[in-house]
């Protein structure tokens, strides 16, 4: 037996769940979850995950894969179809601060994220050891504002066709829109901030200035709006009038990393649509 | 446009889901929300909560229900038929505490939960005022570990056929197994710490005297086993050394306040199912 | 024995907290708790709150006051005596959502809360019935863009000289700053949102659109400058894909009211102060 | 300047702080932080922790040193000084679970512990590499229930003498009260459920079968009493119906992450005091 992880999207109609689940009956799967999610009583959008079992030597996953591409042309939308067994390719990007690669590359080790790191670049050579510890390739591309067009180039040839989505895991730089149509796949950040409080820079500085009594971190799809992407996760954290911005930054790491870490592990299961800025996840 | 809920309760097997969601749209009904679960890949149990709108007018609310009482043998199971539009009736017992009453009461007159409260039986006279403010019937039955038998009689006659559930708002004499025979239907309990840590009598004290950092309420069915029933909900809050038995206590009313809200809430859209000594909330 | 909080503020130099606590043992006091705070090493600014039992018919209330009177002026900053057994005296405006009201009413019968409300004032007829339950006075002042003038001077006789403090418990007017200048007092309100994200009107709807995993509520100190007061507590809670406006709302509605009666203990036991846009306030 | 932290334990009585912090002026030293508490206001005992900076090259360590220890005999009690540079040395023991340990291992690297890993003790070989990845030595001392007091032996001539505490980070051996008796230092465990409940062994599937909303990890310093000791920190998180044993355990590793880094940086900065079976811990 083998799982098997559609992800549909549709214009919203009447009968669509039971027409879906009706084709992996017809498939002899046996659904293992169902989770769907429809915008708007009228004239939604129509999202499902659904995972289920069955035994490709009596259907194939040639036909399973073909039964979905029937039903998506008659939906009118889509339906990708993941074998759960193959683990997700990440690619990381990272700078100086270190304690996001630290902890994905740690989960990975243990096998708890269905996802494979296929390479870790960095604009300095923080991280290179540990990096490597891990078994994991990790490659320097220096990137500055002066060199950003031949960086990016640089960091391209390292992600393209190896990688099937990529991770910000503290990444300083700014990827340009160029950059993100010719990557063509989800790009996914930590920012260090409960967004949409305190864009930009120096979030904690700002949480600090402006007195907060919670802190927050965020995980959100990067789009060419800086910090304006779609969420996909957010922690938070009480703090108090004794902590200061170098606190707030110690505090903020583990919330960095755990927001990270839910968010790629959402993302890796599938569980995770965009709708416009929005995000669906399902638990 | 009316919406109808369903709660499916039968032995899992194939194609569940597909029979289900097709018998909704033979109704001609648009399926709003469906959350299902099983307990276990082979020979487990399934439960679905289906939420669909269709026009009563058409379909007639009688097809409905003789459609899916038909099911209910098919599947060898349990198919309720609920009309989201009629609240749940709610009987509550109280003692000297009156903060989740007085909680209960407010969000009900807000129109927040969709039910209504029938009947409040205290055994002290406390929360009478608040009651009868909210136009709500106020009995009191003064109950005792001596007058117990007589006591839960009248009980019994308040809420027999009036309510659909009990709630115990900080209710502090024990219902007998007789008691929960005679009522026959669900009642929930707020019991004021973490279970199952600090069950019975005292739990503050039981917290501070153990030197926890966290404190919790917990809201749950109510079975013969004290404190030991299914749970549906809990809160949690930290504490420091600093709080005392008297600070527990205060910071614990809004738990319990909270918890049991978000349990009632969830029961009262049907989104909850017991299955042994646990629960299934459907978010 | 009675009990006496010292606040006390002034700029920071070696040796305060052995001159203040030096004090209280001359005046016979028994420090019960002791919180201190400087806002830096060098230069910085001192807060003190500071909670000693004595005996009133040994030392004289009037001797604790002038020796902190004098205090004062040592050391060129504020010395606040408040005596722990006398309420603050609350004054509340309200619009046409009762729920926070509700709360603080309730919270105050219990006696929760070291304080009492001396006057609702509300623009509309909403939550009359409930405060005058509770034995308080209501009092209605129909407040719109045209009125202002007229009605913030009547809603100014009503509290000047009565209150201690003012709470606006989802009041939807703004206050001018002739206003808070004439009333002379703290004015503290409940803000709607997850201060500073979603400033302005209809917060729920923002965060929403936004798209964010967590809302929340930030109870602050009033300045002219609307929603950007000193922030004094803060609550969130985890929210999905599920929710709509309507359900932040209702969720909101537990958020508003958990960080306002956490806000207003902790002010009414005199652990707030207010440093520029920041607060300390003390567990 | 330096810091010096002193941490005072001793009876109750009038008058200390100002006793104390005067003290400090004396030694002409500047308080940075000052927490005190009492844990009765009659016949209580009094904790106190309190940072000062002051310049070794005029008043010395050692006149610091011998003030406090004149001190400690006035009060009757203890005045331990630190010097705030210096880091704590830390042992730790583990078995084939390593989160725990590659995260203290990380936040060292990072500096943001002020402690050192002098040594690591496993079990296992597991831990081995990435412990010796950061520098730090790792002893292998299989220990079973047959070869304990051998292997206490053992694991005692690693950490006496080098060691200012022990961290059982997951380490699913018990240890003797004899071998605490000779260790003499504090022992620091992570449980992996939210004590007092699920004590003992496989807590997270005694979860699950309870069914619990809300799951926990406790900090807490070792007795002979098995998962009795005095708790340190707790961290908790809600699940659901979804989450199975397997699930639990993946969601309590980082729960387990956040509660042993939170006690190990109390403890480490002196926060932390043992009162009986409770704790007092300094934010």
């Amino acid at each position: 037996m083998e799982n098997a992880i559609v992800m549909v999207r549709c214009p919203d109609r009447k009968g669509l769940i039971a027409r879906i689940t009706g084709l992996v009956s017809w498939l002899d799967g046996n659904i293992v979850t169902a989770d769907q999610y429809t915008t708007a009583l009228e004239g939604g959008f129509f999202y499902m995950r659904l995972e289920f079992c069955f035994q490709p030597a009596l259907t194939g996953w040639d036909r399973v894969e073909s039964a979905f591409a029937a039903l998506a042309v008659e939906l009118q939308g889509e339906c990708q179809v993941h074998r759960s067994g193959v683990p997700l390719r990440v690619g990381i990007l990272v700078s100086k601060q270190t304690h996001c690669l630290a902890d994905v590359l740690f989960r990975q080790s243990l096998g708890e994220l269905p996802l494979t790191v296929a390479v870790v670049v960095g604009n300095h050579p923080d991280g290179r050891a540990l990096t490597q510890h891990y078994g994991v390739p990790f490659v320097q591309v220096p990137a500055t504002r002066e060199n950003r067009a031949e960086a990016e180039a640089q960091i391209l040839r390292q992600v393209s066709g190896t990688t099937d989505c990529l991770v910000l895991a503290r990444y300083m730089q700014v990827l340009t829109g160029d950059f993100l149509q010719a990557y063509g796949r989800d790009v996914i950040n930590i920012h260090h901030s409960f967004l949409p409080s305190f864009k930009g820079a120096r979030p904690y500085e700002q949480a600090w200035e402006r007195g907060v009594k919670v802190i927050g971190a965020t995980a959100h799809f990067v789009t060419e709006d800086l910090d304006e992407g779609p969420i996909i996760e957010q922690q938070v954290q009480r703090i108090s009038h004794r902590d200061d911005a170098e606190t707030l930054k110690r505090k903020g790491r583990t919330l960095e990393q755990v927001a990270l870490a839910a968010a790629l592990e959402a993302y890796a299961r599938r569980r995770v649509f965009r709708h416009g800025i929005r995000t669906i996840v399902f638990d």
